[in-house]
């Protein structure tokens, strides 16, 4: 399968949820498969916060795959052969599409935090002006997970007649203050951090190895992403270094994990592209702009698809099923499953063969 | 009720699990009540992470009360007109006992990363040094939660013979990984803030803000103190401000609550002791130095009275009921209750009146 990134540039106005406006702006995206003949295999993926328009395939000389590389590609639940997928990297992230560390045209600086807030609905406003320069109007469906999830039902909402079918994991309807606050460690430390420098700092000042306050805010991340019992199994109680239990810094392996993941983490990711999207996940909120989460939801002519996992520390199965119990009560086009899983909101990720044939079902009607 | 920090000096070595020592050390208490005369009225009270021996009265021109004022006192559920109360600061603390702060003798200057690590069962044994001093031998009872609840069981299981009665709230047998995950996030925060100085820092580096990094990990340590449901009532999806909504910084009730409370947490908590409680709370398991847990709970004498909440996302209540299941299939003196509750794991320090009896009926017999 050919993989590569593209890039559009679009000068005409996005017309932001806060009423400010981005202009010029680019996506970057990658597309797999080929368009059909009436435009009616389209497929669009949307990713979640570290996440980017890379879903599948691997690039020369990279490690690993794109994040939903078992789900997508040739012969695959998402099946390339059949289906032209399209997946963007959403507006202020940091891997090709406008952000924060963009050029504030007509200036060559940097927006920093210049850049406006962008909200879940923004982000689904700007594929739609993409797909739109594609020449596609209609979708066969839109999938995704988390962040991509709550894009996934920003879009059905908002624009009831473009997909068949909205497949939705491990979402919610509106952030809770849970959430917010797992989010909150990731915002103090980023903000704190004197190599932030309030925003002004250049690559130069932590190219190696990244901002500390990045990494710390994405431990908090992770925890919220396994589970207690995913971490029992994963990890137990474990010492990296058997010696090292009564030594001060002496680590359990849960603790190196975090190290190695959050290091890593911050050497790639931009920490105001992190601000950004933490604060579009935040202020997530179906209903906004509607006269309630009813209102909201019963405008949805798709077949809305809900799938949460029973050990989501994040975004608890009880709130998708808020979701489908509404959608019931309207007598709406959905279904509702709950998959068993200890892997905690990483499920979405990594437990693929637990939801793959819901999806095959989905794609086959 | 009158109260009265008192200092107890020790000469004499501490043996720590580790092997180290610590000498001399200092353990600051309060106690409320009277000694009878065949000292049969002795209950200790054990703190929290963040507590410390100031459990109950209030000292001139303070302006909260002690951490448990609510159940200790004169006619309250642990009655001091009838018993003699103690409550120490554990070692490694920063309320008086020895920590890293404290002089490593014979020089005056402090111990910082030298501070020996120290654990729970080091507490406990610091605790016991003190009882002798007093010339008690025997309690009526143990109480205490979270960390309080912890020592509270290792007493019972290193110290059959202590006391009549050890009531545990919202504890573990053993610190999971989940837990541990938590802690990191304070862990890293302070270590890599440039003002922690690897352990270097004068109290003038940060007097009247406090660390960053021990704020920062606060946030972490508040959220597991919740619940999702207490933060959906607690807070909800309210902004401070509502204009905020589309400004990066703009804040939700949440995330006030958290910068608020961190913020004052860390002008009065010293980092260094936060390191090491950390630790002391990371390493807790009651069956190290036994050949299993069963053996380590076999062991135990006293009757055990186990508390969990229900929405406790700290300790689980399957953690406490764990405990509960082996007594029980031991044949040993012990009741388990799961307290309904959405204050999470806070609820042992708030929700009073929900365990008050239970605590009243054990000390009626």
């Amino acid at each position: 399968m050919k993989i590569e990134t593209k890039i559009a540039h679009f000068s005409s106005p996005l017309y932001l949820e806060s009423g400010r406006i981005l202009e010029p702006y680019e996506i970057a995206y990658e597309t797999y498969g080929e368009l059909n003949a009436d435009k009616s295999n389209v497929i669009l993926i949307c990713h979640a916060l570290s996440g980017s328009h890379h879903a599948a395939g691997t690039y020369e000389g990279e490690r690993k795959a794109g994040w939903w590389d078992g789900l997508i590609g040739d012969g695959k639940t998402i099946d390339t052969s059949r289906y032209f997928v399209i997946c963007t990297n959403v507006i202020s992230s940091c891997f090709g599409s406008t952000g924060p560390m963009s050029p504030n045209y007509p200036s060559e600086d940097p927006y920093r935090l210049k850049f406006p807030v962008v909200t879940i609905k923004d982000m689904t406003r700007a594929q739609m002006q993409l797909l739109s320069s594609l020449g596609i109007y209609h979708l066969r469906a839109i999938v995704g997970g988390s962040m991509g999830g709550m894009q996934a039902l920003q879009f059905a909402v908002d624009y009831p007649n473009l997909a068949d079918d909205i497949i939705s994991l491990a979402a919610t309807y509106a952030t809770r203050p849970w959430t917010i606050g797992f989010n909150k460690v990731a915002v103090e430390a980023i903000r704190r951090d004197p190599r932030f420098k309030h925003g002004n700092y250049s690559k130069g000042d932590f190219e190696e190895e990244g901002l500390d306050g990045l990494a710390i805010g994405r431990i908090a991340g992770h925890i919220s992403y396994l589970s207690p019992d995913s971490m029992d199994e994963k990890f137990g109680r474990n010492y990296v270094n058997n010696d090292g239990l009564f030594e001060l810094f002496g680590r359990y392996e849960v603790e190196r994990y975090m190290e190695y993941n959050t290091n890593n983490f911050s050497r790639i990711f931009d920490p105001l592209s992190y601000l950004y999207i933490v604060k579009a996940i935040n202020t997530f909120n179906l209903s906004r702009g509607y006269d309630s989460l009813h209102d909201a939801i019963s405008r949805i002519k798709a077949s809305v698809h809900l799938i949460s996992f029973s050990s989501d520390y994040l975004f608890f199965p009880s709130e998708m099923e808020h979701i489908a119990k509404m959608m019931e009560r309207n007598g709406q086009k959905h279904t509702y499953i709950e998959v068993e899983s200890t892997y905690g909101h990483d499920a979405f990720l990594v437990e693929l063969d637990k939801f793959k044939d819901t999806i095959k079902e989905v794609l086959k009607n």
